[in-house]
C-alpha cells in the first residue's frame, strides 16, 4: 500500500488549494479526481456559465440602447455560443493535471473511497496518509416529486445542443436565476417556478424582490409560491404540475431542476473513517477538521461551513494546508466575503444582511439609495439599480453592502475589502471616486 | 452696489461645490454664470461623452462577440444618439439654477468680470462681497498654426447633427483619445494626430503604448510624432498638413481640435484684484486661495492645481467653502485621486506613476499583470488589458496602480480607497473577491 504524508479527494478548486500548498511545501501529496481534474468551476459552474452570458450580456446590452442611438439587432446564435463556452472549458482538465504534476503532485483518475481513517480506496488499489482532505464537492439535490428524479440539472443545460422554445427552471436559487437570464435573452420563454415567495435567501430581500421585477421586465414569467408537485415527460418535452394544491399544469420543451445542491459524499465510506456528516455536509470545526476525526479535513462545497463558492474553497483550502502543515495554525474568517447573482442585472451582497445585523443586536441605519435614476445606469437605459448599505454612523462602520444593478459585481469588491478590512465608513466616505463611473455613486450610497 | 457675503463666478461643478456649503452655513452669496447653470460636465463634457459612449460601448460589445455566440449587427444611429445624450443635457441648467434657489443663493446670467479686490461687474451692475471665488473652468486652447483659430472643438463634436464619413482629432490627450473610439464605433474613419511620440501623459506610459495598440486594432489610425503644422478649409471639409516638415497632407470632412484646454481668464479682470496667474490658470495654495490676494479663491479646472477632473473640483470647492468659513482650516489632498480615460477599453490610474515614485527615489517594484489573457476579459473578447501596479513590498503600501482593460474604471476606484487612505497591502492581499469579476484579478495584480 503507497503511503503519502496528504491524500486529497476531489480535484475541484478546493482539491487545488490544498495540495497545492502542501507540495510546495514538500509533502507528498496524492490528489484523486473522479471525473475530471478542474472540478465543478472550470468546467461546469462560474466559467461556463459566465462564458454563456457573455452573449446575453451584449445581446441586452444592445436591445437596451435601441432607439436611444442603436439600430439592427443582434441575437445569440446557440450553437455558436456553446462553442466559445467549451472552448474555455476543455483545456481545463489536462492542463489542471499537468499543473498538478509539474509541483509534484501525483494524480489519479478514479472515484475515491474512505476504507479506514487513514486510507483511501481506489479502483481496488489502497493509498495511505496521515492526513486526509475530502474535497469532492456538491451535486444537484434530486427533486423529491413523482416524476422529479432523473430531471436534467445544471450540467444539462451548459451543454444542451439547441436552445429549446420554452424553459422552465425550477428552484429560486442563483443558478436558476442565472439560467434564466440567460436563455431569455438568448430568446428562450422562460419561466421559473419558486416554492415560496422569497428567493435568492442569501441575499437583502428588498433587492431580490426588486431583482424579481426586473427579470419579469426582461420577459421571464417568475413564479412565486409555485412548489413542483409533478413532472411529467411528454412526447414534446415536460408538463409541471406546480402551486399549493398542485393547482397549475405548465408545459414546456424542457425543463431543468435548479433546486439546490447536496454534498457529493454517497459511497465515500465517510463512516469507514468516522467522518460525521450531517443535511449541509461535512461537519468541521474552523480549522477545516472533522468535528469527529481530525486527521481528517473537509474543503469547499462539501463542508457545512461557508458559502458554495469558489473563492470560498480557496481560502478553506488554504486554511487546511496551513493546519496539517503547523497543528491549529489558522481559522477561516468569513467576515465579508462577497457573493453574486450574475443576473441582468446582477446582484451582489458583502458582509450582514439587515436580519442578521437585527439578530446581532447592533445599532444600525439602512441607506437604500435608488440606482436606476443616477446617470451611469440612465445613460445605459438601465431601469432596475438600488443598494442598500448598512451603517453603523456611531461605530464608523459599514456592516453590510448590498447592490441590484449594472456593475454591482464590480462595486462589490470594494465593500468586501471594506468590510472585511473594517475600514472606517469616515475614510471610504473621504475618498475620491472617478467621474462619471458606477463605483462613484458611493458617494451617495454612504 | 449690492453687497454679499461671498460671490462665485461660474456655475460649474466647481462654483456649485463652492456654493452650496456656504449657503447652508447661512452665508449670502451670488452665484454668476455666463451662459448656462451646470458648467462643463453635465453640458459639454464628462455626461454628454458618456451618453455618446453607452451606444459606442454597446456595438464594440456586440461585435467583439460576432461569430462567438452572437450573430445580426447593430450600428449607432447618430442623430438617435444626439438626442439621446440630449437628453441628459437638456434639463440641467433649470434644474441646476432652481437647485441654487432652493438653497437660498442668489444666482444671475451673466459674464462677472472683477473691478477692484471685492468687487464684480455684471452687465454694468456692480456687487461687492469680502471674498469672491473664481470658477470659471477652462476652454479649448488655439492651435497656434496657420489656419487653426477657429477650428472645430469639443463642443462642436458633441453637437454634431450628422456624422461626418472622415474625422480627424487633434491632440493626444483624453479627448481626443474618447472622441476618436466614440467616432470609430460610430462607423467613421478616423485618424488621430499626436505632436510626440508620447500620449495621455498623465497615465503609465507602458499602458498608453498598449492604447495606441487598441486604438489601432479598433481602427484608428493613431499617428505619433505628426504636430499638425497648418489647417486648411477646402469646399469638401478639411486638409490638415503634419509632420516635422510638414511633409503629410490629409484631408477629412471634418476635423477638430482637441490639443487642450485653458484658463477661461480673458477678461475676467484679474488684475483689477491683484490676482496672480500664469499658464496652467490662477495661482493658488493648497486652501485654494489666490497667492497674491488671499480674499480671493479660484476652484476648479481655472486654479493652477491638481488635474481638471471633475471631482477634483468638487473637493477644491468643499476646501475653499471651509476656508471662508474658517480660515486655514482646510487643504487639498491630492492622494490617490483617480483618473480614467474612457476609451475602449478605458485606461486608468491612481496614485504615483513609475516615473514620480523614482524621482521620489522611493524603494518599489511593479508588478506588471496581463488582463488579457484571464477569463473575465477573454470570455468577452477583449484583446487588451494589461495592470502595472507599483508596490511598496517592505513598506506594505500600494503607491500606484495603472489599469488598461474593461472595467478598469471601476476596479480604480477601489485603488483610490487603498491608495488614498494607505490600507495595507497585506490587508488588500487577505481580501477575498467575487469570482468570476474582473476585480478578482486583483489576487494576481498584487
Ligand atoms: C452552475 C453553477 C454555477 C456556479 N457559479 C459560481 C460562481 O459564479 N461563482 C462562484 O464562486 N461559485 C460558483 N459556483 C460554485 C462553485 O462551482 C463551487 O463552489 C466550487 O466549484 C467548489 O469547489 P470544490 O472543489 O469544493 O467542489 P467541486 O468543484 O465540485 O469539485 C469536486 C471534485 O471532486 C470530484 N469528486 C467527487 N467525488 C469524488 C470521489 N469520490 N473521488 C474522487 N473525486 C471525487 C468531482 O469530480 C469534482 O471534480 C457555481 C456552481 C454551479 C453548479
Ligand atoms: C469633453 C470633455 C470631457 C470631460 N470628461 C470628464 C470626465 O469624464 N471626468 C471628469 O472628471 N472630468 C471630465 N472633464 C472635465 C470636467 O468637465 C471639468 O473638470 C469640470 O467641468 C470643471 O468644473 P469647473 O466648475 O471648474 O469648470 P466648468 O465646468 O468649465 O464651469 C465653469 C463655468 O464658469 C462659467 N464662466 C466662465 N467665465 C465666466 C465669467 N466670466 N462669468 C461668469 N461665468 C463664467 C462657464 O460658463 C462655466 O459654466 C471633461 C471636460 C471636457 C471638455
Amino acid at each position: 500500500m503507497k503511503k503519502y504524508d496528504v491524500i486529497v479527494v476531489g480535484g475541484g478548486p478546493a482539491g487545488g488549494a490544498v495540495a497545492a500548498p502542501l507540495a510546495e511545501a514538500g509533502r507528498r501529496v496524492m490528489l484523486i479526481e473522479a471525473r475530471a481534474f478542474g472540478g465543478v468551476c472550470p468546467l461546469s459552474g462560474c466559467n461556463p456559465k459566465k462564458a454563456l452570458m457573455s452573449g446575453a450580456e451584449a445581446v441586452r446590452a444592445a436591445s437596451a440602447m435601441l432607439g436611444s442611438g442603436l439600430s439592427g439587432r443582434v441575437s445569440v446564435d446557440w450553437a455558436d455560443l456553446m462553442r466559445f463556452k467549451q472552448s474555455f472549458v476543455d483545456p481545463v482538465p489536462a492542463k489542471a493535471r499537468k499543473a498538478y504534476g509539474d509541483k509534484g503532485i501525483d494524480t489519479r483518475i478514479g472515484s475515491a473511497r474512505l476504507v479506514g481513517p487513514h486510507e483511501v480506496a481506489v479502483d481496488g488499489e489502497s493509498f495511505s496518509a496521515p492526513h486526509i482532505c475530502l474535497c469532492v464537492g456538491q451535486k444537484p439535490s434530486p427533486l423529491p416529486v413523482p416524476g422529479g428524479e432523473g430531471m436534467p440539472v445544471s450540467d444539462d443545460f451548459l451543454s444542451l445542443k439547441t436552445l429549446p422554445r420554452r424553459i422552465i427552471f425550477i428552484g429560486g436559487g442563483f443558478i436558476a436565476f442565472e439560467f434564466a437570464h440567460i436563455a431569455r435573452q438568448a430568446g428562450a420563454e422562460v419561466t421559473l417556478l419558486n416554492r415560496s415567495d422569497r428567493v435568492l435567501r442569501q441575499f437583502d430581500p428588498v433587492l431580490t424582490q426588486e431583482l424579481v421585477e426586473a427579470s419579469r421586465a426582461a420577459g421571464i414569467d417568475v413564479r412565486l409560491n409555485a412548489p413542483v408537485q409533478g413532472v411529467e415527460q411528454t412526447a414534446s418535452g415536460y408538463r409541471i404540475i406546480c402551486g399549493e394544491r398542485g393547482e397549475t399544469a405548465l408545459k414546456a420543451d424542457m425543463a431543468f431542476n435548479c433546486t439546490g445542491r447536496t454534498a457529493a459524499i454517497d459511497g465515500l465510506g465517510l463512516d469507514a473513517a468516522g467522518v460525521e456528516y450531517g443535511q449541509d455536509g461535512i461537519a468541521v470545526n474552523s480549522r477545516m477538521q472533522s468535528v469527529s476525526n481530525p486527521d481528517i479535513y473537509a474543503v469547499g462545497d462539501v463542508a457545512d461551513q461557508g458559502p458554495a463558492l469558489t473563492p470560498v474553497a480557496t481560502i478553506q483550502g488554504q486554511v487546511a494546508a496551513a493546519n496539517i502543515l503547523h497543528p491549529n495554525s489558522a481559522q477561516v474568517d468569513y467576515t465579508g466575503i462577497p457573493g453574486v447573482c450574475f443576473t441582468l442585472p446582477p446582484l451582489a451582497g458583502a458582509g450582514l444582511l439587515e436580519s442578521d445585523a437585527k439578530q446581532l443586536g447592533l445599532d444600525f441605519t439602512v441607506r437604500e439609495t435608488d440606482l436606476a435614476g443616477s446617470f451611469s445606469w440612465k445613460r445605459l437605459n438601465e431601469r432596475f439599480g438600488k443598494a442598500r448599505i448598512l451603517i453603523d454612523e456611531p461605530g464608523d462602520r459599514i456592516l453590510g453592502a448590498h447592490i441590484l444593478g449594472h456593475n454591482a459585481e464590480e462595486i462589490i469588491n470594494l465593500f468586501a475589502l471594506v468590510i472585511r478590512q473594517e475600514i472606517p465608513l469616515s475614510r471610504v466616505k473621504e475618498t475620491v471616486w472617478a467621474y462619471p463611473t458606477c463605483g462613484y455613486e458611493l458617494k451617495y450610497m454612504l
